[in-house]
């Protein structure tokens, strides 16, 4: 598939049809025009086309964006010959359809996370990857953040042995878009569009980052969930996910979603971990925390500072230890060696680059790369567990493995 | 009582007794050796004398530590005229019946935290103070992070309404000294004396300091706890509760409380909180950690930079809105008055000083100060609510009011 | 100029052609081509063409990077057609020769920092510039650090008062890639070259960054500069400035600039100014701090940290002052409305997009954009007064206006 | 001399007389009183007697900080028999007499910093202390900033080759309590009692410490000095030299002595250094910073944070090399084995404490302890070097050796 669209001796090309052109689809889209310009790609990615349901809507994207065509109907976008892979940027709702109707129609696909908005499709969408997987078709999910530089180095750096057994993992994923109680309701507050709110959106980041560090899955978790503000204002017209002009005198309608989410559970290993997302943390803007506790030291990021991985060394001596700032921006650095000198930090969308050079090279190799749909079910699982917890006044509920 | 031994014209003083002489019976000494010379207070207090089981080290202690005399049993020290106060430092499980026979005696009392090992124990302790308050004695527990300027500048400035509608708290409170397996096993780790592991040690400052700054207590909670170490060498001989040279060939024996404690809980307010206690965080030296968001701003501490406050105010433009640092060495912050110039910080110690010079100020107004044994019943009610969850499955447990 | 070759009804195209391919021209490389996609400007610029000396190496550098021609003489590429810009990225022995000719030719010009090698060569560049501002041309410098959104918001906070009375300026920037002697001898390390070393480097921005956020020149230095290792190994072949593989069998070579400079200075307004620049600053990757204490506030900054602003308003009552992080990541911060959500990060490379905005923005509506080649001239002076200074025993040396 | 008092078979006393009870005379009068309890001391201090001009003065502050007896006249003082060792707490225009005259009058000598208003005092008592020292006499300079524990560990760490060969320190004491123009004119801003501002007052630690840590004097500086508030509101009454109720009526007069100071300079190796000292840095309370670089590695330092230390070890992997923080609070570290547990901070009145436990030391074992009054001295000359330099134009003006 991959390369089928190739031309004139230079490598052969990779076609990506996107479907959704909003704050993902925006950033995905910096992803593919630049990947190529900073990675030596095996293949060529080309931004064949974008999908989305208004016409001069996708249109605008497509030449803002650097799109080639535009389509309005996914089925279309999908049945095009020059597009091998599919990447859904769109609400959770709709990414079952979309990923196995693409499997099947032969194409590669990256999803955004969350995988889907409940267990079963997202169950539905691993079973159709694996048998992609038989065809030599790849699927991936989004979760971007495996891509910041210093969490691929943590990940080594665990995997590597350097914190030792595992003892503590807390993970915290604090935003603060909420707090004002005329913020309108978006499709983001909506459980239909949405499946969750900060569970799913903050905390499905959070689990995925502890699990894919950890190298380990949760196994149980015991949780509460929390919605503040139940009621918020209509909007008129359109809006985006996150920004809105508010809601005029279209009046009031329910929250449907959790605003904050608060878990505790188990890895396999034993190890303990608390998960925190929350859309109410004044000030906290985009904090995605992880620390993890071993018995050889302890490693620590906050995604507010994407460019510092912290780390304490417990092997050292006492009068010398301490947690040490890594500026993860020398070439030893995964990703690296392509980008600047030394201090030169990247930013927020360079993980949507990251992304895209690791699934290139995946599809040119024919390799899975991580994480799979089956990682991104896994996700689900410990999301629909958090749910059940909840209901049943946060009883331990064990995560099927 | 109090100034009853008082002298020629001068200021009236307050006779002090404590027992025990280890790391907290040093830390309480420096702070009433200290506070007079400092703090200009109603009541002289002078060291009258300290109590501990052993002879030679009880009278080694005196000298080193500054008391006048020294006594090898406690109720010979309640006996005592020159003491109008007991100050009692030993482990949880003689905080109750030390406690209620010095009130009894007619004596105030200062407890250490935890209030007691059990509810049942904290109940009586609570009662006895109540009883003793009628008589113009005053109770108070030794949480002496209250005392921290800006944990105190903080409360006043959730008092002030400066983070409106509290949303969420998290507080943790992370050490490492028992990662090392080969960590003896000191009382610290055994049931029967300190009643629980890091929950009561570590987790009973976190709840105290949660439901202090809040302002409202803990109503229910979820939890886990864990003991990750299960077997210690023991001891060859006498020990610390925090250091201890380590095993020789004595074996081994059980560690019976938890290692790691989380959970999570609402307010009565209906705000969420979340809480860690573990000593099992390599490099977490003394974390303990708070945090505060409200729907006006947040307050962030860390015990680590005990000297700094941190504060978001959410009502700021965004341009310039920001999590500020504030240096809590200003004469306008508590306490500080009486120390030294701005940015000249003080240290850990000084919270017991602080926590002299209120319970001074207080017994010579007589007017309660905190917090109470009340306060600390209540502590310790959300420590047995969090141990009963964790035996139930982590089913949310409601603590009574 | 601009827009001669805009196409078929939509926005006039900009045609940029690039001289040099290093790590400057792949940064500014990637400006130009992202700039489009993110933000809404007048003209849309096109890769043109770019130039080396070398066929085989402009030829690739051109695919990699996203170039639509290639020529190996600049003269050439100046004469073309479809550039309307040039963009010099070569070493400062080259800048005045080629700035000069694109003036003259009725090309606009951006030209990497620092402007040239001597005062001399920057009073003719700036003289051409004043000339063809004549005819509607624009001649900027690429000082591109003035784009990073925190700095931009400085700069705007001391325009509107912020800070009050400038006292104090400290900036330093610090980096530690000569720290090992055996790093070979550059084209960074040979004054033919590069003019200076540190000083022109690193310290023209720090420099121009007062300047700015000053928004006033310094008026005189005093000056120590130091070259701690004479001799460096010779380079085998080819090398970019910043990173080499090392000497081989090549033999040694005196190192011509400056590793370290110190200097201190006034403004015109009284405040007082301290400079650092060095390579040898173990640990400091990429640091350029720079504070400016006022009578109203301070203002600080860490580009190993540059999406962070610390601001102190000492107009605050001292019980809440204190030094606030500002993410600047907000809509309302300079340049922040056309990228992400708040807290997403940008990184380094960012400041080229923005600059090539403003640049493309300002030859639209024919304005001047900051910094002039005045601009960088007044650099030049700068930091031939601190060279004139650190040969004449460090005496003050006044800058000419 | 010392423990001519001593009493009872117990360890011999050594008598403390102290000249001066503002500011830092409590701050040494917490740690006479404090040393003895909390280090196992060779000699047991006493609070012998306390000097001052105002009787009522100083017998209100004998009883607040703990002296048993209170003197008018420093001569008296001296005379005492229950004197051993003076301090002297005094400004610097009274240290030279005082300290020569204890001297001759067979006493131990503490002296503030600086060592003396100049060069040609302090010469002096450089001369009486080394005549002293020939019969078992010390003499001391307060320079307490070397016992912060992170600072003692990084001279350790120098010592050790941490760092390797030295490049670069700089060293910058910024305050702020100048700020504001109707701060009144108290003796810290009048040069007959202060000698100099901000240089002899900050700067003087700075030099200490840069001296210290590098373990090299500095050989040569270039200077320039500011006074930006020239007259300011005279002073009703009495005042500490740091607060003040401020002016009232009573008009203005001439501020004499610098307001900042900045300079660059050398070491004896080769190494470069920068200093700056100021009262005018809006948000900087106490901020003592020091950064020394070396081949191998940097250290940092923070006063504002004082129990933390910076190092960067430039020998590490890049992979994982980086800034660490160091709690300076573990067992390993200096002084800390005789406080509390790991993380449970220090404050600054520490440094009084140890800088007692050391001198007490050395005066039990006939060792000179540093810093000498010939450190105090060498000190001096760096600041008249700096003096000098600002009047001639910032030339670079050597320091005798």
């Amino acid at each position: 598939m991959a390369g089928s669209n190739g031309h004139d001796g230079a490598r052969p090309v990779l076609g990506v049809g996107m479907v959704g052109y909003a704050f993902m689809g925006a950033a995905h889209s910096q992803g593919w025009r630049t990947v190529g310009h900073v990675f030596d790609l095996p293949l060529t990615p080309s931004l064949a086309a974008i999908c989305g349901r208004d016409a001069s809507g996708v249109r605008a994207a497509a030449d803002r964006l650097g799109w080639a065509a535009a389509e309005t109907d996914w089925r279309a976008l999908i049945a095009r010959d020059d597009v091998d892979l599919v990447d859904i940027c769109t609400p959770g709702d709709s990414h079952a359809e979309i990923a196995v109707a693409a499997l099947e129609a032969g194409k590669h696909v990256l999803c955004e996370k969350p995988l889907a908005n409940s267990v079963e499709e997202a169950e539905v969408m691993a079973e159709a990857a694996e048998r992609a997987a038989a065809n030599g078709q790849l699927a991936m999910v989004g979760f971007n953040y495996r891509r910041v530089p210093a969490i691929a180095l943590a990940r080594r750096m665990v995997a590597d042995g350097r914190i030792g057994t595992l003892r503590h993992v807390r993970a915290h994923y604090l935003q603060d878009w909420l707090v004002d109680p005329a913020f309108p309701l978006t499709w983001r507050l909506q459980r239909p569009h949405a499946g969750s709110g900060a569970l799913g959106d903050l905390g499905a980041h959070a689990v995925d980052l502890a699990q894919y560090l950890a190298g380990e899955p949760v196994t149980g978790v015991s949780a509460l969930t929390e919605t503040f503000v139940r009621e918020r204002p209509l909007l008129d017209g359109a809006s985006s996910g996150l920004s809105a002009a508010g809601g005029g005198d279209a009046g009031t309608g329910p929250v449907t979603v959790d605003d904050a989410a608060l878990f505790t559970g188990r890895f396999a290993s034993g190890a303990l971990a608390s998960f925190e997302a929350t859309r109410f943390a004044a000030g906290r803007k985009n904090a995605l925390t992880i620390e993890l506790n071993g018995s050889h030291g302890t490693l620590a990021f906050d995604l507010e500072r994407l460019n510092e991985l912290s780390f304490h060394d417990h092997t050292e001596p006492a009068e010398r230890a301490g947690f040490r700032r890594i500026l993860a921006t020398e070439p030893e650095h995964p990703y690296l060696e392509a980008w600047w000198p030394p201090g030169h930090g990247l930013g927020y969308e360079h993980t949507f680059t990251h992304q895209a050079r690791d699934l290139v090279t995946a599809i040119a190799e024919g390799a899975q790369p991580h994480p799979s749909f089956a990682d991104g079910l896994q996700v689900q699982r410990v999301l629909a567990a958090v749910e059940e917890s909840a209901a049943k006044n946060s009883v331990y509920t064990p995560i099927p493995a």
